[in-house]
């Protein structure tokens, strides 16, 4: 598929070959130029074509990675930040050139302030090791999207949220504080370790989000949670997509805060039972997770099972221990690779919306319509409790009516979002992918994000070609 | 006490006289120029000296302040955003002149989506209002900050907080959306009514808590819950102030999710009991509220009496009907009225800190020192689950050795939050009282604040003199 004309301007190769010269002195072998390497930093989970950076560099320190600026700046050439490249929508790649920062050598976790329930981890730091590192002092880190190796960092930049967000929030509640190296080499943090604050412009929460566009991310302090006394978890399948968006939605208005309420329709349940070989029924199905003390967990379960068994859910399943219960995520975190199992010799095209819960129902629907129509192999799942779904296209990119079809299936897609007073991505983010619906779903706003953007970074070096479109 | 020097350039003469006729012609009545109008809208309820608006317009639409703001434009004129007026740190003070705008006008509420649990509401509507409206539905608003006029406008544009926020969250987290009339008189909405989003800059975030210097908040989408199944209310006295503090701590690592817990220290208990006519012992007492279905509040009231009777809680006195329930949660938003009621003929200087809460007991009995040594009245309050508290000194203005004491207490206690990892204003925000903070405790982050500022607003017409100190 065409990548979208964007702003970035291709630095000259006699720039980047200088630029070069001088961070291998600097940084010897932690410079690396080969295509092998370099091809692993552009883009290579998802469908966008891959667009290699120049030089693939490791910093270790945040004074490294402004350092490392200061040198693009001076040589104008771009700064793309890579986590652990699990983005979906061309995040990493280098449209232009330019160096990619692999922040695999900064994953120090930096302090755990157990009373205060934070912590301040380098932004390499895999969302897995940190829980590892928690497990021992009854802590945890919620955001949960999907990929285990996610970094802090990328987390941070691309406002990542998953499975969990609808209990505890999205990377947007859970970071507490970045500390980033602006275009300009400067290194600011955004906030102090405070739950909250008033003290001027939130420049925490115009990082997170903000895809390596408007500064370097390299250290985040996030918030932690008490590992629940009790956690409960159970599938149940729902006579209509309907019925089970309604129990979520009423479940919500109650206050009853279940940790964990995913949708998948019958065909990623079928795609699911293949692959982790589980026997579920193949209906439109709800995957739950009750947290709380010993009573509180059993007082969600009774309420929601009421609720539910009103709205057409047929059964409940439950985990009953917690290695049939880490089964039961596995397989929904699974649910990507269950569909390349499932439909081999195609790709699998991620992309995600979320809508207002009260439409999740009838965009699910159309969605489906939609699918019939064209004619596609499209699995859906969703995070039905922030009106958040995916659906993953597995696609032949050999045959040219199957593509053709695909394009239109996202556009129309995200229009249906937008339309249904949504937005065009819930939690992927804009990357390359997402830029063509920002004016559609931002309309003047776009020129606000633009100002900004040519305010903070007026030689468009950081990740260009991303985010902000072309003015039109 | 004097103001801080500010970037803001008074307009001429002759540019407000043509500007206040063309605004006459068009807006008739609308417009006033009267000294106690005038004076009413700058500000009025705290210590900062009064700087008053050339005039008061009275708009009524979205389209009507982008009218007002363009004519502000032409003749670069300050535009003052102005709510209820019960911001504490000059908010609303014109320092330079210009134009107040009063929102009294557009108090619509203009859609409330039940199913999703939002409401869109024009920035005049108060939260008080709101409330009334939704109770019949089920549903609350439940950002607290206190006043109850305050409105939804204000409290976005300062990122209010309050009672609340340690179980629902600040304006950060319940604000989805916010209509803006821009610098360039352009109409911006920051987002759709997804729950969440990654599409791009979090302009909501960005503008809520910018004090109408980056544009004038028109409109807000906020989020709505349902009201708890059963709600219990106690005070608990205790034998220290760490002994609290512990408890709140204990309690939130639990995720128990209590609604309230409010720490007073013994002279605000005094005042109160005075005041309200209630029978607190004078110890540092915790009101706390617990929200649930009836076995989950239960449940969160057995696990925090057996946490704070560990922690040196003495007795837990129940609110047992609606009506006392109420009558102890007046009493706590009384407190400053207590303390006017006592201390009379003296003024009272409310402001606030926020640090983390392992630091709290420390920096209140740090500050109790402070006010002990200066001979200073000041009670403490205190949302201490947010790590956040309020002293309010009462000063007698006339006397300078009072206010030359106050100037000190104020520094150091401002920079004792920063020192121990904290913020200088929790939820009072910065206006001009706290913007001699502001580099001590962002650093470099001023300078990124001050190039969205000028991107936004080149003519720096949009509140000037707030926020942003002056560069270096």
């Amino acid at each position: 598929m065409a990548l979208l004309p964007t702003n970035a301007v291709a630095p000259s190769r006699e720039a980047v070959a200088t630029a070069i010269a001088i961070l291998r002195q600097r940084f010897a072998d932690r410079v690396q130029t080969g295509e092998a390497i370099r091809r692993q930093h552009s883009n290579t989970v998802t469908w966008h074509e891959s667009q290699l950076p120049d030089a693939v560099v490791w910093p270790e320190t945040t004074a490294e990675v402004a350092e490392i600026v200061g040198i693009a700046a001076t040589h104008s050439i771009p700064i793309i930040a890579f986590g652990a490249g699990t983005s979906l929508e061309g995040q990493v790649n280098a449209p232009v050139g330019g160096f990619s920062l692999d922040f695999q050598r900064m994953n120090r976790i930096l302090e755990i302030n157990e009373q205060d329930l934070d912590a301040r981890v380098e932004a390499g730091v895999s969302r897995k090791q940190l829980n590892d590192h928690l497990r021992d002092l009854g802590l945890f880190f919620p955001v949960d999207p999907g990929a285990e190796d996610a970094t802090i960092g990328g987390m941070s930049a691309t406002r990542a949220s998953g499975t969990t967000a609808v209990k505890y929030g999205t990377m947007r509640e859970n970071v507490l504080s970045i500390t980033a190296v602006m275009a300009d080499g400067k290194i600011v943090k955004t906030a102090q370790r405070a739950r909250k604050s008033s003290a001027g412009y939130d420049l925490t929460r115009l990082l997170v989000g903000s895809e390596g566009t408007l500064g370097i991310i390299t250290e985040a302090t996030v918030r932690l949670y008490g590992i629940p006394e009790k956690t409960l978890a159970a599938v149940c399948p729902f006579e209509s997509v309907e019925g089970a968006c309604n129990a979520v939605m009423q479940s919500i208005q109650l206050g009853l805060g279940i940790a964990r309420m995913e949708l998948l329709d019958a065909l990623q349940v079928k795609a699911v039972n293949s692959y982790s070989k589980l026997g579920l029924e193949e209906r439109p199905m709800l995957f739950l997770e009750f947290h709380g003390t010993e009573v509180s967990a059993r007082d969600q379960v009774e309420h929601f099972k009421a609720i539910a068994e009103a709205e057409g859910a047929i059964r409940f399943d439950w985990a009953e221990t917690e290695e049939e219960r880490r089964r039961l995520w596995k397989a929904r975190h699974d649910a990507a690779w269950a569909c390349k199992a499932t439909w081999t010799g195609r790709d699998l095209l991620a992309t995600d919306v979320c809508v207002p819960i009260s439409r999740l129902a009838e965009c699910v629907k159309e969605t489906q319509e939609d699918i019939a129509r064209l004619k596609l192999i499209a699995p859906i799942v969703g995070h039905v409790g922030d009106g958040n779904f995916h659906t993953t296209p597995m696609v032949d990119r050999s045959n040219p009516r199957d593509m053709e079809a695909i394009e239109e299936f996202l556009a129309r897609l995200a229009e249906r979002a937008i339309r249904m007073e949504g937005t065009c991505t819930g939690e992927h983010g804009v990357g390359q992918g997402k830029m063509k619906y920002m004016r559609k779903e931002h309309g003047d706003g776009v020129d606000v994000m633009r100002r900004i953007k040519q305010a903070l970074d007026p030689q468009n070096i950081l990740n260009p070609g991303k985010i902000v479109p072309p003015a039109a």
